[in-house]
């Protein structure tokens, strides 16, 4: 079983080792509300000491799609398709997916995904409160001299 | 140049393809506070109409740098390293990092990334509200019937 692995931290920031994508099915967790094993997924907010998102990185095996569909209550999720091609589904609408694809859900789309090829799927899944963020793009970010 | 495409989209979502990781080099943006040309960058959250994150996709070639240091003024920011290798400084700490990587940088961290090695950097950066998560982990989620 895979590990997240601190790197450094300090006041402003917390730097992790994940592992390479290829490593990411290694990950399992229990889940909390039906005991469970889910394999090929691991959350990162507690090892990053994240405030404004839970992150999770994904992966279902070739020709499998994860067993069930799903809502939120406040979150907002958007998933980023690393590898393997398959179908995403949202409401009635079903529309095929392959890496590369990005899909924003709002937080009451009941949403699921299947991977219909012949490797793994690896997706990033990332949670934050809808409608929360307030400055974007580069409006947010300020250039400062280099510490170097 | 890449464009990001639209692959679907309905009431709760939407849903695009930005291409596979080896051709978000091809990205470029005008950068609106200095008029200079990006390359190997591009923000998500206009093409997904997301309202929790400012997603970017961005390339550094090899051996090379971002060519600043910024802060944030209300984003708390995640880097996840899909490629390549390198350092990354937040502050006056300066650490190794590598595909698998991931670090999540506080609004007032001094933050910059070299990339090191022979092949591009890959990245994907998140920036969300800080403290602006309420719930998380499966605790915002709920199953529901699958709709086929």
């Amino acid at each position: 079983m895979s590990k997240l692995q601190e790197i450094s931290k300090n006041r402003n920031y917390t730097a992790i080792n994940a592992g390479g994508m290829d490593t990411w099915k290694e990950y399992s967790m229990i889940h909390p509300k039906n005991g469970q094993e889910v394999t090929g997924k691991v959350f990162l907010k507690e090892a990053t000491r994240a405030t404004g998102t839970e992150i999770s990185l994904d992966v279902i095996p070739p020709k499998s799609e994860l067993p069930y569909f799903h809502i939120h209550k406040k979150n907002e999720e958007t998933y980023i398709i690393l590898k393997g091609a398959g179908y995403f589904q949202v409401d009635e609408d079903c529309f095929p997916v392959e890496a590369g694809s990005i899909i924003r859900i709002a937080p009451e789309g009941n949403r699921g995904i299947r991977n219909t090829s012949g490797e793994e799927m690896v997706y990033i899944c990332i949670q934050s409160k809808e409608n929360s963020l307030e400055e974007y793009s580069t409006g947010n970010g300020e250039r400062v001299p280099p510490l170097r």
